[in-house]
């Protein structure tokens, strides 16, 4: 592949989004500045400022690049076993850096900002629920789950019960809550319960 | 009864928690202050900083007052409906003032304070599960729901799934959504589906 200025820009963002991770991780939401980011990526604070108008828009790309490779549900053809895998990665990937405090930073910035917590939404919450809903459907495809369950909504069910443990409860979301889960869900939903 | 000390305490406290409350909703949870409300309430502010070290406790303590009222599940016999009036009841209240705002502000403030965020859960959340099962474990007892259904894992899905509606999402919590969890809650452990 050709090293084109487009491919060069490229390169130099992802590179400055990492930075952008590795800085909130050392000194965490409250100690991040974009003046700090910009020293830490050698690149002017105009150079980020042109491009993220907050601190916030940032760490959204920023979370895009660490996050993308934790989406995919694997298809074993036992949507509960791939499910409960992808949970338990899911919630790993949560608990810690670089994702945990950074995501959990811009969630609590957009309880008070209407406009970036639809975008939190549009750009991480629906993939993560059409993903899942995805893999719903092609169970309910090969006949694991019954032909009438509402899966869109099952697919939210899903994911909301495990950001609701993440964000207001002191409770890990651990093997035990995520067997519960997927009990009820397969109750519901599966052709052998 | 008697205007004992105490008593002129109580209403003292509960005239500036309410006091605090009125204030939020005007000004927001940005333009709060202790000195504020102290204006307001006509206290000094040693008085208040003597008892509430923080906003966020003050404002936690504000909440309960309102919040008591809204927790009450209905016996009807009917588990379904019962939930539903419940969970349209408590959507309500948490889509505006005087709890809305307040409450989203607080867990945002729990995002960044792991022991703010453990008050608000034992406080709030473990309540609303606590009073959630006690229905559920009627409806269990009276045969509505099945006997081998985890219900404590059920009370957290179903606060669960509204929660996060509420807080990442830019959907309502309306009569659709409630509907939706309900079918799912229901077909998994009600004894009719």
């Amino acid at each position: 592949m050709t090293d084109t200025p487009r491919r060069r820009g490229a390169a130099r963002t992802e590179e400055l989004l990492r930075a952008t991770l590795d800085l909130a991780a050392e000194v965490g939401y409250a100690g991040l500045s974009i003046e700090a980011v910009a020293r830490r990526a050698g690149v002017g604070k105009h150079t980020i400022y042109r491009r993220w108008p907050s601190m916030a828009a940032l760490l959204l790309d920023a979370l895009s690049v660490v996050w993308a490779s934790n989406l995919d549900y694997r298809d074993t053809g036992d949507v509960r076993a791939d499910l409960r895998e992808q949970f338990l990665r899911s919630s790993q990937a949560l608990a810690g850096p670089p994702i945990g405090p950074v995501y959990r930073a811009v969630i609590a910035e957009a309880q008070a900002d209407a406009t970036l917590r639809a975008t939190l939404h549009e750009r991480f919450l629906v993939t993560v629920e059409q993903s899942t809903l995805d893999r719903l459907t092609r169970a309910q495809h090969t006949g694991e789950l019954v032909a009438e369950a509402n899966l869109e909504f099952a697919a939210e069910v899903l994911c909301g019960t495990l950001y609701y443990r993440h964000l207001l409860s002191t409770r890990p979301i651990d093997e035990h809550a995520i067997d519960g889960l997927l009990d009820m869900f397969m109750a519901a939903y599966g052709t052998t319960a």
